[in-house]
């Protein structure tokens, strides 16, 4: 990316529609961290290499299979060798903390996941734990001393591949997550796999703890503003906005609102020669009209930002010779007004029942997740703001149409999120990809922030 | 069902239309085999439970998979306990044959198979293998002696579910099989399953052949007529049209021709939230329009033996917050008429080349299989309706819409089929079901028709 010819690279300084707190004395003294550019690209190499993907560039790393499990035995290396101290709870969520000079109060966090659905990348994720880490080394090598703590977090199941629902560790973090509903989640991957929590006792967590509720209690970081003072997350775009623009730094100012359903339509079957057309009550004929559906309400918001894909659509018996008689579909709807997203969804679910009743077919529906939008901190928007200025990075404010842990950790502390460029905006696919430079800019623009947020 | 009240129920009456062969003295000494209502009807539950069905009423039964290894077993075993001459070729297809007092003419056969798709019944294809079985039973308990020798098939993966194509057994014994395409399909069961001969190595077949050309060669059964002197196959109807006319039997005039397409449509991915809606090329919404279309092309003919199923939909990566980057196909279609079959397929595939270039996809397509309508040989033709006359049971001439192996066995001799009623029409579902008098009924008019095609 080119670099910005600001003409007032002033560290900390305050952009005018941010009410950001002053910069104090100590935060102009912080040394200029130098992240070496080849360092976490490898480490992403590396990890991408624990996947069960069959493609040779794709990552699959679903949460808590065997990849996934080296994929934490990895991170939790990393930050060893970083200094940190490491620790697990209860839903195999990672932490690694560097102790500040005032170990008491709240820390500072940031973190990201390294679940990965199937056939994907190596930079969703991933980028936001192993960035923060080599953040923390520059950091040290620079000479910094932190005063609040800087805490390093892997996310349990940002992806809802396995279970249906995504985020699940910064849900439970944030108080958020029903233990009663997340018992209803049955296992997409393995069939008759049970429950996260059965998953979760399987790959070594939860075994301190009495039931899902007792598991999930656990995991809270109590009250807003107790267990972090602030939290910034580092991501790849997955949009084309900075790559286009040619900009280093994307500053998030809110997170889209995020909806998911999964519907049902269920038919009588039957052989696809002896049942004639007139006779038929085929599942996946209602589905795919549903589907061709859920892109024109989309559309037909008019807004760039509405967003709604069928994602999976999964149909049965699943043979040639015969009429479908089961067809499950996962929606997802998001944008960043949550009142329209609403209507997108409540839309979906009425036209859903319409087109059930039309073509005689069982229709059923469950609305998995309708999260609200959040806007960022002030304070976490102009630490970044500051920093992409002092390191002279091209940056711009802009909106996070993909949703991530961090809109849970809104709940937990003020929190922010600093995007890279990714190539041609492609993410969720195995040509996802970040260059060394976008990347070390974006951990050096994080290591300034998570700097200044320490010593606040 | 009801009791035909036909005026002349003279056993081997020759039909206005058919023009078979007159009723020689031996046809009329026949004795009237005797089929006890419970025996099969309890042989096709003991059948059913060799099955890999997650559903408790389902049978799920996949050539070479574990369930059909154990249900071969079981098949073999009630031919040994009839006291047939159990061989099996290097495909796997198994013959149990009653010796004839003349055993050098060619045999007559009859058979069907026991491979189920997923979530299926415990009637289509098992009849047609543990109904002939019976009636040699009974022609033995009545003191018949056959003539030529009588021989009962199982046919090798008469369902397509495994690699794509149907009855690949007899297409084999008829010298329609080409290896090489054979070799071309892969597993669709078992990621990296390799090809047809690689799963029936495992199995334990086709060890005696070189390579696949071989194997198939190995299972043809020579010019026209010289193997069997004719065939019949015992069947479910797989449609309403017996039970709703209160009929007994329904004697085949002619199989619907089938065609199977796959295709696929790839576009290029992305993240559910990240990528806006105009710059995606999302598979699944061309599938979906392709779907939508494939009724339309099959409704539009007018004519109620044209049917054309989307049957499989494969969506990938698959998973909600992500953007669909393919989506698989599998479409079968059908008619009586070959030709405006054909007129449908060549429909789906150009409109699916629109699709492909208005959604800005890639798209690949290929014709698995196309095969020509059969009518069935007039001898056996009457062989059927004159049991069924004989026996007293109601009886109508129909077309098979469901194909079957009876439609390669055509190109090996002159053929013939005989269906009872099924509840509803009900087939390749979990709630298939024939009644035991029905079942009776069949394999009594089965019988009756193998021992005049064998003194033929």
């Amino acid at each position: 990316m080119t670099r910005f010819g600001s003409s007032e690279p002033v560290p900390g300084e305050c952009p005018a529609d941010v009410g950001c707190p002053p910069v104090t004395p100590s935060q102009l003294k912080i040394p200029t961290p130098v992240v070496d550019p080849a360092t976490v690209p490898a480490q992403l190499v590396d990890l991408a290499k624990l996947s069960d993907s069959e493609l040779s560039a794709g990552v699959t790393r679903l949460i808590f299979t065997d990849s996934d499990m080296a994929g934490r035995a990895y991170v939790r290396s990393l930050m060893e060798r970083a200094g940190l101290v490491v620790r697990e709870d209860a839903m195999g969520n990672i932490f690694g903390r560097w102790v500040g000079s005032q170990p008491d109060l709240p820390a500072v966090g940031s973190g990201s996941h390294i679940d990965a659905i199937p056939n994907s990348g190596a930079y969703d994720g991933t980028l936001g734990v192993l960035g923060p880490i080599e953040a923390i080394r520059a950091l040290r090598r620079a000479g910094f001393k932190p005063k609040r703590s800087i805490e390093v977090l892997m996310f349990t199941s940002e992806e809802p591949t396995r279970f249906g629902i995504s985020c699940v560790g910064s849900r439970a973090m944030a108080g958020k997550l029903d233990p009663k509903h997340l018992d209803s989640l049955a296992d997409i991957l393995v069939p008759d796999g049970g429950t996260f929590r059965q998953a979760a006792l399987k790959a070594g967590y939860a075994n301190t703890t009495a039931d899902t509720e007792d598991m999930v209690k656990q995991c809270s970081l109590g009250e807003y503003g107790t267990y972090y003072d602030s939290f910034l997350e580092l991501h790849i775009e997955q949009g084309p906005d900075l790559e286009d623009e040619e900009l280093s730094i994307g500053i998030v100012t809110a997170i889209a609102a995020p909806a998911a359903i999964r519907c049902a339509f269920t038919g009588d079957g039957g052989h696809a020669g002896g049942q004639v057309m007139s006779r038929r009550n085929d599942a996946l004929l209602a589905a795919a009209t549903l589907t061709i559906a859920v892109e024109k309400l989309a559309l037909d918001t008019g807004s760039n930002d509405t967003v709604a894909t069928v994602g999976v659509l999964r149909v049965g018996p699943g043979a040639i010779n015969s009429v479908p008689r089961t067809a499950e579909m996962e929606i997802d709807v998001r944008d960043v007004v949550g009142a329209r997203r609403d209507e997108v969804v409540s839309k979906i679910i009425s036209y859903g029942e319409q087109i059930a009743e039309s073509r005689n077919v069982r229709w059923s529906h469950d609305i998995v997740n309708s999260d609200p939008p959040e806007t960022c901190a002030p304070k976490v928007v102009s630490a970044v703001e500051a920093a992409a200025k002092r390191l002279n990075l091209g940056h711009k404010r802009m909106v996070s149409r993909a949703y991530h842990d961090s809109l849970f950790m809104a709940e937990v502390a003020p929190t922010g999120m600093l995007f890279i460029p990714c190539h041609e905006g492609y993410s969720h696919r195995p040509d996802e990809f970040a260059s060394a430079e976008d990347i070390k800019n974006g951990i050096e623009a994080l290591a300034l922030a998570l700097a200044s947020l320490s010593l606040a």
